[in-house]
């Protein structure tokens, strides 16, 4: 088992990053010192498979916790479910010394916890990702929060975790879509910070696309490092933090204009890091054949590269990227890549230059 | 204009309190450097006679100000009004240096204050609050959220604005029985930390029931003053800062149980403080003539200080109350008084210690 600390004063945490270890979910709990009851959110898909072990493992560290199943998918992560849920927990009588287990992935981590930061005005909670997305990527920083119609995470709250147990032997049970999803996530951190893990996924692609276990140690305890650097130098995202962002501009306007349905995230950013690749070629130094590379490590991991806008799509897409979070006074903010594993933040992109690199990106 | 200060560190902010600062809040606003988009949100009663006002001081001082209006009452405190609220904000493009201005009575600062709280993870706010009950309460220590069905304020953040004004002008509309129900919070500081104040309270009740600038300008400082001490010694409700739930358990469990219809908050308190007085005297110490002296005072401002429930209403209040975010194992815990002006918090009652003293009350 890794360990990966997030430090972050009296928000401090570990990462746990291992199999087997959903089974002594109930044990790591219980050296929280929290209260005995507890909620367990997943969703309709990680629920049937694996509550079960999560609950009996609850249970027998004397724990009393109650089961919520909100729906499978993205269309999930509202206010409308916030509530439910909340409903529920206080129906189970959960107190200020109560705590959540998060089930499931982004959305049910994104959910749940935003239910955590705000029921009773903030309690405690666990997370146990259960894709290769939210061990990578949602566990670490805290970031929780639902969609608007405008946008994704457009309400939200900071509040990080108690505990994070990333349990590997979840993704065995996987859809391939979704792996692959994740690794657009995993090759991000590649190239906005470490060049040695860009070179480590060229040699090791195909053992973590057949998910040897010890390459997707390796990998997920990386990525959890490196996203825990970042977020430990900078936790509500005044500055630094901001690169995590790339190629999430584009892609999280993707996904609006989609309303959250074609693309997964993981798709929608790789769409977005190839047009942030290409825009950083062209405004922040980055050398063409650099690009081609981030392109064809995405494509070789099975994600999109390119997208096929009509007019009417596109212009929508650039009304979407200007509500983004990251916008000041009306103009639309760039991650951009300096080098292989260097990233800038806060640049100023014309929307003609976005519509130039989406333009050549669909070629 | 009075100035008090509430030290919190970064979070450190003032309450300016005086006539005529309504049509100051652009330049107020100017001072704290923020982005020149904003919303003032406010609710049907308030704003057809306060928004056109702080709308153009907020135009004269550079800003770009929409006006969200919900319904007035204590029913708009819910999460489907926070939807509309945030989606309102997001089509009003509100950015990350946005803010929200959150004019009107304590519902409009606990929604107003928690989309602020939640909307991009937080943007900043500013409040003027336009009751008494607002200006004394909610005005100080950054407590914003909504109701569900099982009880108050069970959804919610802890987030501080970066600026209040009590503009004692907006007190001349505002309807007696509010400007009474306000008198319990403040009857309500003297009780749990200041026996000075009480003593003025009984002196100059008259006074402020007739609306006097001065003598309401002395208390609606002293009573934030005193909630200022007791928030900057503990921000986060984690000990001490739970003596201003003095009158509240009971309170807020009658204030649920008529589904926040039948009473004011602080009609519900007032009631709550008899009883929470009651139970003071019978566990804590407090001189029964003490306890006639807190009940008179309320009634002399013209607040209910008994209530006559039948069996089935009273165990719904004992149902209630165990719901109350204050139970710690089960236990309802009270706030009490063990002389006057000064409080203990986290006392173990017994269900049937609380009958008694519901039953006493009801003579």
């Amino acid at each position: 088992m890794r360990v990966v600390h997030v430090p972050l004063g009296q928000r401090s945490y570990d990462i746990l990053v291992g199999d087997h270890l959903l089974p002594r979910l109930g044990g790591h709990c219980a050296r929280l010192q929290l209260g005995r009851r507890c909620a367990v959110i997943s969703d309709a898909h990680v629920a049937p498979r694996y509550s079960r072990p999560a609950l009996a493992s609850l249970k027998a560290a004397g724990f009393e916790p109650c089961l919520i199943t909100i729906p499978a998918g993205e269309t999930a992560k509202n206010l409308r479910c916030l509530q439910r849920c909340c409903d529920l927990l206080a129906g189970h009588r959960l107190e200020r010394t109560s705590f959540i287990v998060a089930l499931g992935g982004g959305v049910v981590g994104d959910l749940a916890g935003f239910a955590a930061a705000t029921y009773m005005r903030g309690i405690a909670w666990v997370q146990v990702p259960t894709t290769l997305l939210a061990q990578v990527d949602s566990s670490v920083g805290g970031k929780t929060g639902v969609n608007l119609k405008a946008g994704k995470n457009l309400v939200g709250a900071f509040h990080q975790p108690a505990l994070v147990l990333c349990d590997l032997g979840t993704l065995d049970t996987l859809p391939g879509r979704e792996l692959r999803a994740g690794l657009a996530e995993v090759i991000k951190y590649g190239l906005i910070r470490d060049a040695a893990l860009l070179r480590r996924l060229e040699r090791d692609l195909d053992k973590v696309l057949a998910r040897d276990g010890q390459a997707l140690a390796t990998v997920v305890a990386r990525c959890c490092q490196i996203k825990a650097d970042v977020v430990a130098a900078d936790e509500r995202e005044g500055g630094d933090r901001a690169i995590l962002n790339f190629g999430h501009t584009v892609g999280h306007a993707l996904e609006a204009i989609s309303r959250y349905g074609k693309y997964l995230h993981g798709e929608a950013i790789a769409i977005g890091q190839v047009v942030a690749a290409r825009l950083s070629a062209e405004q922040a130094g980055l050398p063409p054949r650099d690009v081609e590379r981030a392109r064809e490590l995405l494509a070789r991991a099975g994600l999109p590269t390119a997208i096929s806008l009509s007019a009417g799509q596109r212009e929508r897409l650039l009304a979407c990227m200007r509500l983004d979070k990251k916008v000041r006074a009306g103009e639309v903010r760039f991650v951009l890549v300096k080098r292989l594993g260097e990233a800038v933040w806060g640049k100023a992109v014309s929307p003609a230059a976005v519509e130039r690199a989406l333009q050549t990106s669909s070629n």
